[in-house]
């Protein structure tokens, strides 16, 4: 229990820190996008750093479907305490994730009121997710979005070089 | 083991992050200070809410040295996955705490190179542990010294009134 609330927490506390610090520079335009894309970074780095441990005793993967799989059940479990609800791919390099209930938006009040900010508490994720397959060999975007909370979708698309 | 590698893994990139982006703003004499400071902010908020959680079915406590043993017992082994090696009091007000392998030192080598590295590290655990004590009701300054790595004394300077 306690470990789960530590990262959640400190997870919280680090969004409004970014937040507000950047809204003390004054610089209201540039805002939100430098403020995901510190989290996005930061998860990125988590993420290459996580999968790491975690695939330290696991066979290799035989496909992206596969590695998909192992993100969707292992990493989220490690991570967020519980499976993805369901994965979807279009068999083109694109996958959805979805999860009904997302413990990093749990502790968000579900009404209407929050849907707008609850984007910040994705972009970390989204660094987690791509940083994570990143390190399986997979160059992927990762965005996401609430709908309705506290549940939400991943949306992964592999980059073709 | 996941969510002590998730929740070290983020506090090593917060650090980073609070003092890039200070450096970033290039203003170099109030640097260390300002970071030490939002680091131990986010640590306060962060204890206060873990010990509310952790202290839900305790019994309440009888005295000033009472809380200390919980937060080197309990506290310590929630948020840090290990006791306090080391209490000692004065029994004036003064707490020394030890802590023999530090989990968020232990990701650094033990060399003498990153000893002047490491107090960035120590910043937040302070803010955690002051604001444990803030939410039972005492009012305390909490420093942190390294030596030798990975150990680190914790010293708690109750606030009289």
């Amino acid at each position: 229990m306690a470990d789960d609330v530590l990262f959640e927490f400190l997870h919280m506390e680090m969004v409004s820190h970014i937040y507000k610090e950047q809204a003390s520079r004054g610089e209201m335009d540039k805002d939100r996008a430098t403020c995901v894309s510190a989290l996005e970074g930061m998860g990125f780095r988590v993420g290459q750093g996580l999968i790491e441990r975690f695939t330290k005793d696991s066979p290799s993967f035989k496909d992206d479907l596969d590695i998909m799989k192992f993100i969707c059940k292992d990493f989220w479990i490690n991570v967020f305490r519980k499976q993805i609800d369901n994965l979807r791919t279009n068999h083109q390099g694109t996958y959805v994730l979805q999860d009904n209930k997302f413990s990093l938006l749990t502790q968000l009040s579900s009404g209407k009121q929050y849907l707008e900010e609850a984007p910040k508490y994705l972009a970390y994720s989204c660094g987690l997710v791509r940083g994570a397959l990143s390190n399986l060999g997979m160059d992927c975007v990762v965005t996401a979005e609430v709908s309705p909370m506290p549940s939400c979708k991943f949306q992964v698309v592999i980059q073709k070089i």
